[in-house]
């Protein structure tokens, strides 16, 4: 095997503590990637007094592939997020989040398995908003054919290279007649091209309704940018929070950006606290992306053992243990079973 | 007791049979109640070619107060939502949607009890979309002070009257720092003339996680038109669905229109089949807004003793038994605990 150079951005708060965590499990599971180490986040590059590097974006651009710790968004006023500023400098146009229930970690719901695929560059993220007069303030939504069309395109591509039956179409075309009747145009069309996926379309308050009531009866979901959000959180609720989902950015010829999307978590960073989950999960979604289904499939399993075994978890999952015994834990467990 | 005189719109559908189910239980526990019928929807009035007469809405605001059950919106392209045309002509500026586990209706949530407080005239409602050129469109999104400040007030008021503790703003003003920054505004505003109401502000996809996670974190919530009909039927989700939750629109000078807001089922329209809680519970929202709070805790109870004794359920409750059955139960339950 041939190793791969990847981007690594360790982020901010308890960033760096679950990289390494990361990188012990990919080491002791001899992974053959090599990380090319990036430290942006909220922290001032001394040199250009930026924040995201010129140097970072390029290392993800050449090597096509980066797994991302939480940044915080830089205090002051009118700064963006960096997540933001990231998605949209790299083009990473598709945002998505398996949702698969823990075996082990109980939350009121089981065997949750479903997949959202969220627009990543405009809808409601537009940016564009402005005082129309003192008291009135409007913001654009707007929604392309272009982004609508890649993102569906995206979305039945992933239903079928991942054995998926069906792709809802998110929406409030009922009331956003011209935008979102747009994407669902779009769903439809793509829809078309992939006759052994079924398609339906969800008005997104009926959607959320029936997510609590019973998730089953989606598979995967796709939608404009800020239904995705929304939906995106809710779904990680059912399996018990951002702690516990990986999430993937995808652009344009593979390029891919894997991120754990929960925050810095300030009051617990360099404790020795945190919950690697999610980014150990994105790590493996990043294996997948990359081919390397055997290695992603030893550490999934790993992590999904000492998750059921209960005996190493962080305080967020009701555990006593630190960080690195969990990544010793995982790590023992690897092709344990 | 003077005779108070309301409003009635069975609406479509089902919505003649559950209004027939009120008003025989008002008629059994006595509530001095006089209905002025008025059967809009969407058949069109011969007299006007209309969907709405002149005189239905009139009604309402001659009397203050009126019940509405589901209307569809009429077939054809261009139609607006009879609902939505009702909550703008009559300035109804404020949806309230009580959500309360229903004992012995089993789901995966106890004991929720939270209220959402919908801004129901403007945001992601304005109706204001056009394509800018072909293939892309844009929506525009408006918030307004007087609006915002206007739904706040009635949210704390509501808190203040109801007994209730807290009021949580939703928002996503970390995307939209315009349009959802000017809402948060507003709230906070009101929020310093009720020192005695705890403030706090959620971001809607965190909101939604914690929804499904812990209902029991909430108590009020406020929010923009869009979020407040996503989260209202998430909440709904999580008691049994909207087959169980009232619903209630409220204006200047406390004018009110109470609302079952599940859908017109014309699949069993007319075949004794329809479950009329939920217009019934809205029955009860609209005598409790009277005062006539005696009448409506005795209606209250017997519907939910019908419900806890399950003998009498609809099929949309897993029971089998008719509309007038359930009805029946109800009367029969009235004043029996
Ligand atoms: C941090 C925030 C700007 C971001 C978003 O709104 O997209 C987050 O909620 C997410 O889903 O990744
Ligand atoms: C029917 C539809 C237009 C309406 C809305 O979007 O407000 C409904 O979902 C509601 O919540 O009452």
């Amino acid at each position: 095997e041939t190793t791969v150079t990847a981007t690594l951005f360790p982020g901010d708060g308890i960033g760096p503590e679950i990289a390494v965590s990361v990188k012990e499990i990919f080491k002791a599971a001899q992974v053959p990637i090599e990380w090319e180490e990036h430290f942006v986040g909220k922290t001032v590059d001394p040199r250009t007094g930026s924040f995201l590097t010129w140097e970072s974006m390029e290392s993800v651009r050449r090597n096509g592939i980066g797994l991302k710790g939480p940044m915080a968004t830089p205090i002051g006023k009118g700064h963006k997020s960096l997540n933001l500023t990231l998605r949209k400098e790299l083009g990473l146009y598709a945002n998505v989040r398996p949702c698969l229930s823990i075996p082990g970690y109980k939350t009121r719901y089981d065997n949750v398995d479903l997949v959202t695929i969220r627009e990543n560059t405009e809808g409601e993220y537009s940016g564009l908003e402005h005082q129309v007069v003192k008291g009135v303030v409007e913001s654009l939504k707007i929604i392309t054919r272009q982004a609508s069309l890649r993102v569906a395109e995206y979305a039945f591509h992933y239903a079928q290279t991942h054995g998926r039956k069906r792709v809802s179409a998110i929406h409030k075309a009922n009331i956003m007649k011209k935008t979102d009747g747009l994407f669902l145009q779009c769903c439809r069309e793509v829809a078309e091209k992939y006759p052994d996926i079924l398609y339906e379309e969800v008005i997104i308050d009926n959607c959320c309704m029936m997510l609590v009531k019973n998730p089953s009866l989606f598979d995967v979901l796709c939608m404009p940018n800020l239904y995705g959000d929304i939906i995106s959180d809710l779904c990680a609720g059912l399996i018990g929070g951002l702690g516990l989902t990986p999430s993937g950015n995808i652009g344009d010829n593979g390029l891919a950006l894997m991120e754990a999307v929960h925050g810095t978590a300030p009051d617990i960073a360099g404790k020795n606290m945190a919950n690697p989950t999610a980014l150990l999960l994105s790590s493996v979604m990043m294996l997948q992306h990359l081919n390397m289904n055997d290695k992603a499939d030893l550490i999934h399993k790993a992590i999904l053992q000492t998750i059921a075994e209960g005996k190493y978890l962080t305080g967020d999952l009701g555990g006593k243990a630190g960080t690195t015994d969990y990544t010793k834990a995982v790590i023992d467990n690897l092709g344990s079973s």
